[in-house]
């Protein structure tokens, strides 16, 4: 089956969890929004949202048409193709565990697109600037090392090891977390930097993802886009200020 | 198996999608924070977010216990109750449908949130109230009517009929609207009241769950805490604008 996914052209944006997951189980898949050709990948996005499939209309992207099947909101996605791939662990209890694990990562996501969009994404940054200044001022003191010390203790203290944050193998959620990292250390750099050092095992999980073959090789192709100042993952140097 | 779930005791937030489907389901469920006698359930809540169980632990409540089980974040929950009490739908296909729905509800209750704290959760209102007037504002003019409206539509194309959200009995998405719904017009009572004519169909789902024995009996317990101004569905009358 050739997987149809559905997200907007021009930013990794959240469609790119489910492009790292597609990527690395070596999935059949058309970008839709990027291959469909000139003027035609909107429509379809367009499409996709108006209609859905059997009156099943996603409120947004990214969607994942399998079969007949039209899937929305980026955990769901992950969740149907982590277990028709082999990218999630096995039994019920574990898979808890990783779902909860991956929301917790959607939820940090939506914090740090608020850092520039605190007030709505219908007005551009600039209209928000001064509210996108104290907000990244409380995310960067507060939220951030939060988040980053969380997803430490997880490898930390996962029992097979911390090279994965569940269980001994890969599963989505260490795509998703080396996707998180990836666009903060793009988006505040020198905050980012600053954490390095006291949360060595996010810096190691990041490394190996990077280095496995087929995301290697994504990485390294013309569709892996470029973060830029369009995405979820912004750098505006004004936000990027000293943790502390 | 009696389950615990672990939430703040003086507020519904989001502990109070999962109570609606413990109710429901007349499960057998400690509400721990409230119900560990003074002074105990606050500790056994910081000893749920300290440890979890087997080194699993929850980044946020609610968390809830089930045997040695420790499952967080909202739909994650709910997924597990859902499962276990038939509160779901069967099929692969249709399960992804609904948990799609509930993670919108989700990024909905989010932005209610993010209403009256769109900068810091750590702040007061008080600290933040100027960019709360903006926010909110944008939130009742664009987001507000996207999502009801979207949730409306959802119900008049069930091919099951407009009852239910998915299928044609009770979910547990059903019961989350409810909440979302009851929410909302505590806290936007007039955004939501110019709002009911124009989305007939949520306004009969809202009746027909209140109206459901099991919840009926809930809400009218003591069990069920009143809004308040402390939770995510908060009342200033100031944010409450007309929508035009």
């Amino acid at each position: 089956m050739r997987y149809e996914l559905y997200y907007w052209p021009t930013i990794q944006g959240r469609g790119e969890f489910a492009r790292l997951v597609l990527e690395e189980a070596a999935a059949d898949y058309v970008d839709v929004g990027r291959e469909a050709g000139p003027g035609q990948g909107d429509s379809a996005l367009e499409r996709v949202l108006a209609r859905g499939a059997k009156g099943r209309r996603p409120f947004a992207l990214p969607a994942l048409k399998a079969g007949s099947l039209v899937i929305s909101q980026t955990a769901n996605i992950l969740l149907y193709l982590a277990r028709h791939h082999d990218l999630g662990p096995d039994e019920e209890a574990t898979g808890h565990w990783a779902l909860g694990l991956q929301l917790t990562l959607a939820d940090w996501v939506t914090e740090v697109h608020d850092t520039h969009h605190p007030i709505a994404g219908s007005l551009y940054y600039a209209d928000q600037r001064t509210e996108a200044r104290r907000r990244a001022r409380h995310f960067l003191a507060e939220r951030l090392p939060l988040f980053l010390g969380y997803f430490e203790t997880v490898l930390e203290h996962n029992p097979d090891g911390p090279d994965h944050l569940v269980g001994k193998r890969l599963t989505y959620v260490d795509l998703s977390l080396f996707q998180v990292l990836a666009g903060l250390r793009y988006a505040f750099p020198h905050a980012m930097r600053e954490s390095e050092s006291v949360h060595p095992r996010l810096g190691r999980l990041f490394d190996a993802v990077a280095r496995r073959p087929r995301i290697a090789a994504y990485l390294a192709s013309p569709r892996r886009l470029p973060f830029n100042q369009d995405g979820i993952f912004r750098h505006y140097p004004e936000l990027d200020l000293p943790a502390s």
